[in-house]
């Protein structure tokens, strides 16, 4: 019979947060936490998800900073005490986010490191490209990584695309209906693949002008033009996304531009790898 | 017995949504909802509270447009359709909606007119000072009534107040930390009580300056001196808050002033009254 | 980078409940909360939004009791304790919803003494006019404010208008089904228009007869007939509803009536103002 | 490789209500669902599962009727049409329910019956003694088999205990309080274990008074007593709750008590049985 | 007024976790909690309950253990400590959620112990045909009582009937398609009405053959004959389901059967009773 | 006044299904989805996000076939229709889950292609170190690959550590709780360390043995050893799993192994890039 070996309460989810019983109070050891190279990122979340499952967490580095294990090839980060069977509830929930959100930390620092090294003075951020229901976790690593998260919904900027602007009937249109709308506490950001569109959304008020499909010397000239045109007349911010990757950094590069969105600092990452050690 | 009068299925709740069984197929009557002067605001929210209870809805007047009943006391807005038990469940809530939407809408245009009347060219605004978990109808029923819904929560607008100056220090350390984690996408609000304040705000970046504790010609004096002083400097926007009412409109506006932002438009507000006319 | 500038974890919203930092740890002040005139409502929702969000609260005077800073203008009420960027986050739902609820119990407490100045000895209630998803802290005010907080919701009295009654064919039927179905457990209340309706109603067993669309003379006629008529016979109570205003008052009271219900005492009321004040 | 063997969608589960695939479009029969002998109840849930399933649910019998096989051991009751797949996946959920509804509606029915024929002319009614998160199935099987539900939860009656008069004082200041806070909407019920109680508990103004511990001749000449002593005074019900059964029926019946309820028509009750027959 | 009858509090539903108030400080007596004969199942979801009203539980006797009063009739099993109003809230629900789950735990091992006399030496399992949402306590109550719960639910082994492999075209494609799909991790059980179709499923590769529509001489034939034919070859297990009473016991048990799986130990249980008696 | 630009009930959120009015109805374009090399994977996913934003999907090619542009750089690989702002509500969802769905299935095939050229003839699977929140869709794409899900969560097969083991004293009785409480549906996996290990696992009735730290010629010699000393006496699987890449496919198969699981076929993988192009 099932009561010969045990505990049934074991066989409970882990929202069924049934009080410690007696024969568990023995059984309160604390497990070690090593990782690999990497920026630690995700402290917030670990200490969620193991407090739900009724650990607690004591960290041995501070979150952002860089895990370096030397030769040895693992280091101690953190330190979890609780029941074993709880332990196991959480651990691996615990263990597939830190890894991925000090995976998208990691990168996010490299690709800034790169693009300051090579001259640039403005802005790196990520894009909405994220994982469904894991988008908190990813901008968040990128910002423990020195990343700016661009916008974080559809709720937090306006963003006019092409479409909007077709179904409004012309660009002036589509950033007057976006401004009335949202009020003057969002910003307004309009996508445009050409000069005179740009022109035409700096004039009706646009915060944010993306350049899109310039590329190389035209996406040079064109936010050259830009701010030479319209100094001293209006303030906007000039964005490109996409194309940037280690290797074309150094073409890439133009300070004429505010902002750089790329997903390649979030999107097939390397995990951070980080286990458990047991301490008996 | 129960079943002696009629269907047991009768007593479940709204969403069971059982299929509309054959003994309701003849019963499915339409009734006419009138409403008295004031604006029609919250369409949408009427039309999926009836859609969730299985009725249909069909406008007469469209959304933001004057309801005007004349002589009569009464004008018919919408005609709803559908079986008399579905109607009843959804009817209270769908009408608590329509009465405080449009009531919000109606005194939010009624501010808005005396507001230009008295000269004032800037933008008119409430503020989140609304009923937890109806926030979302409030605002909607403001930006019907013609007038600004402000940021619509802690994470669409950085507001950073004398506690989290305190807590940073400074102005300008407060500012730089808001936009470095908030990113680009974000604005920054910085609320001040003295023209230093405001300065220092404006030099670290702030997009909008919340002058506290100004008022009357102190208001005017300062507002004037910023203007003047940053002029050609920094593009930046300046709001006030609190007090504006009906009577003091005209010693109120100040066109150097860009936003006033009220929540007299939406609390206490007088509900206009819609009810339910059976069409036999 | 944003780490330059302090803890990203400040970014989480509410419901990540993160460990308090270190750095939190010294930074954990009190807040005084201030009202002006009017009766205190909401303490349990004020406690558990800030519960939730992480603070405690000490309260200087109890629920019910009416709030009088006299000449100073402004009086404590409570005191917040907790990290500085947890109290911003719940601070203006704490405050959206102790000054509503807090209206609300003043505005029911007023008009229960102007009743009663008026010799009326029944029943004064509220109505199922409120605010879709805020109706538990509506009910509460009222009864915090001495006043009949009515039904709660459509399953807890069953009410039948008529439509119910055209939908059975007779107020008999429609009552003799509603307590088939409904049970011993649940009252019944009828919607009537006219005498007739009164008395089929209560030979059926009503619980509660509402006399609609009667007025002045009229009201107090029928509600005197049906006393007379029904002395010895059936135990019923009477209900009027609507219209009800501090300035008809003198001429509304009518003591053959139970129940005066209203929603003048929960719509449109003015808001107890209350603010925080830091405690340096 | 697992796509030779057919559509992978097909591991979803329930609600992924995944478009109907082309190749499911030639795949939808007809399944005839059989039932044995027992009063049909739960027509609304079965109906609403599979809708949810993606299915459709023709009646053949009504709610409430009897199921009859006579000879043949099994008749159709009903025919459910849609994609085997998404059949099987509503199937088990469906046929549970049906199931322990009809079974306590058979069983309701059956003791009704047996009552009646005893004589009582009063209300038989359930106790809230469910299986929590099925009450509302529970409740509605009661009903359709002709007994009263009782009250639904602790929100729409409110019932007096031992517990709630000692932490008052007293049985008159626990009524008055309990009729202050409720408000008229609400019925009082008062558990009392003396004739003296139940004096008291009627003289404050309750509702019904539940005789609780007592028994046989004793119940019987506790109601006679107490209806002679306040004929003429007030209204009020008597219950008696427990101990009945079908043996002792007889002996039990008493119409000085207006309500028996007994858990012993929705506990341990005998499920009728329904099954799927597929119609190839 | 309602305030001077104590706390408006007191009308919060049980989420609304208010801090306990000074005057409940002194009102937290404890009680007892008796039962009756049978064995004791549910603790961690009593437990649990109790928690979330704000309670806490001491238990005298432990899980899976028999309550036995004896001639005293009923015997403390827990005290539960906490605020009356806060133990009356959570009181209906804990007793529903034991007195059921310790009447299947009881029901199970009173099975359990009829097959082990009558030889049985394979596995007593439940069914699926538990009450909608209710099933992980259910399943429970079976292991407590010594009984295998089968499988949990519809992601937890494949089970293929007649109208999986009539879609399939075969059994031996049903198998297949389910192995390629639900993978090496998870069982296959075939359910089948013939020997070839067993012979066909064991060939194929399932893990669990279930014997539907055969009994008595017919079942055990079948049972041998399977065994005989495939020993050495395939490893398998045979499952027979339905029909098994106390009555029957002795004539129905097989040891060519791994698995006589039954809903009669969860369904139509009497369930334990459990009473609260209050400790002044 | 922001009516001027439009309709306000653009402003809502997509949960308010809003119904389509009137000056959407001309304005219900088509939009093709092309896509660059890859496995089509996430159809279903796709599907039900633009059914609940409102828009339909037409495939123009299959789940699981090669999305293979040729020299044209893009191929359209679904057409959706919708008004304008639903299909800019569903798309950048839409188009993550597509992405990375596609991208997993594409690495799962190509390790399936390999493992099979190198004569690998058991089963390649996935690990549980997927995106917490998206494991559906993650192990959905690697079944689509071809490549075995592996069990899809801790109530889908019981896994056996060191932990475990550890806290029940020998892998015996670790064993023998797992199989009672788990029961007969459910399969046990141990991870040991040692051939010692494995045949303790295997001897109490361990369904699957993973060799954890075995590895080149070690994992060949003891998974030999095993399968020759349990011949004919114990039917299991042998697993191993980690390291595998597609440099060191050749020397890493070995046929007597079971099942070979790797994250790498999910964790930093390549999206396949999805993308709209408007269809005026």
């Amino acid at each position: 019979m099932a009561l010969e070996h045990g505990n049934p309460a074991d066989l409970l989810p882990v929202h069924w947060k049934s009080q410690v019983t007696a024969w568990f109070a023995e059984d309160t050891p604390r497990f070690d936490y090593g990782g690999f190279v990497g920026l630690l990122a995700g402290v917030p979340f670990f200490d969620e998800i193991f407090a739900q499952a009724g650990c607690s967490v004591e960290w041995h580095i501070k979150e952002g900073t860089l895990v370096d294990p030397g030769a040895s090839g693992k280091v101690a980060v953190a330190t979890v005490t609780g029941p074993v069977r709880k332990l196991l509830l959480g651990e691996r929930v615990a263990l597939n986010t830190l890894s991925r959100c000090s995976g998208i930390a990691t990168k996010s620092r490299d690709m800034e490191v790169l693009v300051r090294k090579a001259g640039y003075k403005g802005i790196l951020a990520g894009t909405r490209k994220t994982t469904p229901g894991f988008r908190l976790v990813e901008k968040y690593g990128m910002i423990v990584g020195g990343v700016d998260g661009h916008r974080h919904d559809l709720s937090s900027m306006i963003m006019l695309k092409d479409n909007h602007i077709w179904a409004r009937g012309s660009i002036t249109d589509a950033v007057k209906a976006a401004k009335a709308t949202g009020g003057f506490a969002l910003k307004v950001e309009v996508e445009v693949d050409s000069e005179e569109g740009a022109d035409e959304a700096i004039e009706a008020g646009a915060d944010i002008i993306m350049l899109d499909n310039f590329s190389g010397d035209g996406l040079k000239a064109a936010a050259r033009n830009l701010r030479q045109r319209w100094a001293g007349k209006r303030e906007f911010l000039l964005e490109c996304s996409g194309g940037l990757t280690p290797e074309n950094v150094e073409t890439y590069i133009n300070n004429d531009i505010d902002i750089i969105s790329t997903s390649s600092i979030h999107q097939g990452v390397t995990h951070v790898d980080f286990s458990l050690k047991v301490d008996h």
